[in-house]
């Protein structure tokens, strides 16, 4: 069985993977999934990547949004809006019930690791979704007003600040199981999440970068950015900020010291040449996942490239 | 103003609270709820009785079972289910909103007494509604398979076990505003609510007798049984397991040492003589809160009996 490990944010990498368990064994499959966008509301913990990886893989995410949960109602929410409580960050019924869980078990001292192995088994999915550290990596963002916290930014502020610089804090370690799941690995799939504060966190992880380029795996990054925009999120804006070229070439160049093959959108056909003068073999595909059909073309594309 | 305090259990507290500040001021009414009921579940603070004041002086509960939020969803608790999670005790996802925002402001440091307060606000009552303790004073039960907490003899085996004995553990004290809302009183209500389960473990609280009898308020008590059964729960057959007799006449016996007077149901009104023989005024009226009319009406009649 051939082993797929896939660097993942929230919900283009819930697509790609929801692709990819049609087109291999989904026990094949380790999702290492971002956890530095988690954060504490009403005093819950909640893993947003990693409810998205869930929801989807789950079958019961809001596919019109592509996160949270599908028929959701927010009458918890509105009574705790009574209380005085903050409702900037939207929680459902449905979804309070994954951030009640995971806090009560984590409290009462379980890894994340297992409480998310338990969840993903209670929602009958079979490929394992592995938080990338069980340590309390966080993402702050720095904008004109100072360090703000990743959530602040994403949600409350609605990503309207320049982002100036990105730290993860404090220092993490990735955890067996992901250093197991690197090393084992026959190929590891960058999915078209966000470079710097979705795939960034993980890489930041102690180790990570050097787990990757020493791993036996072939390396596959999908591009995010699609004729010149992000397809969903901030990431074209913090392409700029940041001082980076915002399309596909940007990101491949951020990814060019890890991936031996890129895949961009056939859209930006043209930058294939561009791409390979970093190094990297590129090729150009449909990359929008619209559908399943789209999602499982895509992951077998991102497969045969990196085979090839 | 005359001010009363009243020492209250869950729904027929409520319902005689909710015909009180028909009938007074709703600022000079000091609910003294207990709290021994309370647990925890998903890893929240859930205080039932204290719910069921708020939720019927606020104007939201569930007027069919005389707690619950009225209009209530269970979404939250179906995913809890799924995700494993014992959910014998049933929470509603307006409720959850109780529990989460409570067990936020108790794991911050803040007392109960200050939550309640706070909520007791949101929720736009006049009256104040005071935790009996700040303590964590848990009702404890013996039946025939030994000690067990009182949610798992009530909610989880139905109140079907004959019971033994009762225990308040570990030994708790009245908060400093109960004390002063006893010292304070012109009249002190024992509310019709279980004698042993919901009025007990406010008068186990340390000094709470001595507090009530060296009080200048004058003392009346309202019977919850009625015809020779509780209106509601186990007061009935908890009377009959501890050797009283299931009357009005083995309630009053319960409170003789500290109520001057006695309101029995008109139902009741051959056993007035044989309370009075405990040297209890005793007076006799329609004690059945149906309707916001009848519950007034009650509560008139009880400081109209404790003037006497």
């Amino acid at each position: 069985m051939r082993r797929i490990a896939v660097l993942c944010g929230g919900v283009g990498a819930a697509r790609l993977l929801a692709g990819l368990v049609q087109v291999v064994d989904p026990a094949s499959v380790a999702a290492i999934v971002n956890v530095a966008d988690d954060d504490e509301f009403h005093g819950l913990h909640v893993s947003p990547d990693i409810d998205t990886v869930l929801y989807t893989l789950g079958g019961v995410v809001e596919e019109s949004q592509g996160w949270g949960r599908r028929d959701e109602t927010f009458h918890a929410q509105a009574e705790l809006a009574r209380f005085g409580e903050e409702t900037w960050f939207r929680v459902g019924d449905r979804d309070l019930a994954a951030h009640i869980h995971r806090t009560r078990l984590l409290r009462a001292g379980m890894s994340l690791t297992d409480v998310v192995d338990g969840m993903r088994r209670a929602l009958g999915i079979r490929a394992r979704i592995l938080p990338a550290t069980d340590a309390a990596q966080r993402t702050m963002v720095r904008t004109a007003e100072g360090w703000i916290a990743f959530q602040e930014y994403f949600v409350r502020r609605r990503t309207a600040d320049a982002v100036r610089e990105i730290r993860f804090e404090p220092e993490a370690a990735p955890t067996a199981a992901v250093r197991a799941a690197i090393a084992e690995a026959d190929v590891i799939v960058i999915a078209p999440s966000n470079p710097f504060v979705s795939i960034g966190p993980i890489l930041a992880l102690a180790g990570m970068r050097d787990a990757i380029r020493s791993a036996r795996a072939k390396v596959v990054a999908v591009s995010p950015i699609v004729g010149g925009a992000a397809i969903k999120g901030p990431a074209g804006a913090m392409l700029a900020a940041l001082g980076h070229e915002v399309s596909a070439l940007g990101v491949a160049r951020v990814y060019a010291d890890l991936a031996a093959t890129f895949v961009l959108d056939e859209q930006d056909r043209a930058l294939v040449r561009d791409v390979e003068t970093l190094g990297v073999r590129a090729v150009a595909t449909a990359t929008i996942m619209r559908d399943d059909a789209s999602r499982a073309a895509l992951a077998q594309a991102a497969l045969d490239a990196a085979s090839r």
